[in-house]
């Protein structure tokens, strides 16, 4: 199973794909989309959703896992980062990809076991479950493999819970 | 000059398409696109963007004219509508047509001359500029006909002003 995580935004967006071999993952690619400020609104959207698509076309995810936003009080930023996710998951409709969402405390538990752990735990697991010789330069690139590799442990639960 | 007009939202979303002839508007269509809670968000934002897209073939509007969206507080409606937003600009920016916003205040300025009028005043300025028998059934509609009005009119003061 071929998992592509996002970790949703603006003015960038991380991703990062994984495949799942049995209990194990293997890296395929990883990075972030960048949109810059200069372009326009619809521009930069549309950056997003064209990156997208490539990606999904080039790697044939069999499913997307997007991490869910949450804001406390910037409703401008709420907007804007909501714009971007509302092509994040238009990608997926138009590809027919399944699509799943986590929290951020899932995504804790899903990758460490522990949903008080912090960002910088998060990601030192991904590195060593993905066994990656250094961090991803790119933080946000880390926590969209973070999502994949939740969206893979999720699996694993279902089927051991319920078997579905 | 074919403007689309759109009052965005994600359960609801008005659109409304008039012609510009000289100082005058005429109706060419109106109504809304409506998502159903019970379809899951990829889905709900797939409806609205294919029938974005639809209308744009069918109608081949030169300008999208886009009200902006304004919340003092909930956070969460923020992001549904910003994501629904977002898929919104990607129809015009996939479709190649440039795209104007307007602020609640410019729209009612550019329908009914004064910043303060109720949505009541503007709903009857744009039943009397369309010379409609009626005021549209659903107020979505009515209103993104008002924001259709407010970019030819503000077309009209641009040319009046500077001249580009």
């Amino acid at each position: 199973m071929i998992i592509l995580g996002i970790d949703p935004g603006y003015a960038t967006l991380g991703y990062g794909i994984v495949k799942k071999k049995g209990n194990f993952f293997e890296p395929i690619t990883y990075g972030v989309i960048i949109t810059e400020a200069q372009l326009k609104t619809p521009e930069r959207l549309k950056r997003i959703y064209d990156n997208l698509i490539d990606l999904i076309n080039q790697y044939q995810p069999d499913v997307m896992a997007v991490e869910e936003l949450f804001f406390n009080k910037n409703v401008k930023t709420a907007i804007q980062v909501g714009q971007a996710r509302g092509v994040i998951l238009l990608a997926g409709a138009n590809a027919g990809i399944p699509l799943y969402e986590y929290t951020p405390l899932q995504v804790k538990q899903g990758v460490v076991g522990y949903g008080r752990a912090n960002k910088m735990q998060v990601r030192q697991m991904v590195k060593a479950l993905l066994k990656l010789s250094a961090l991803p330069e790119k933080a946000d690139s880390a926590d969209a493999l973070a999502v994949a590799i939740c969206h893979g442990h999720s699996q694993k639960m279902i089927k051991r819970l319920g078997g579905y």
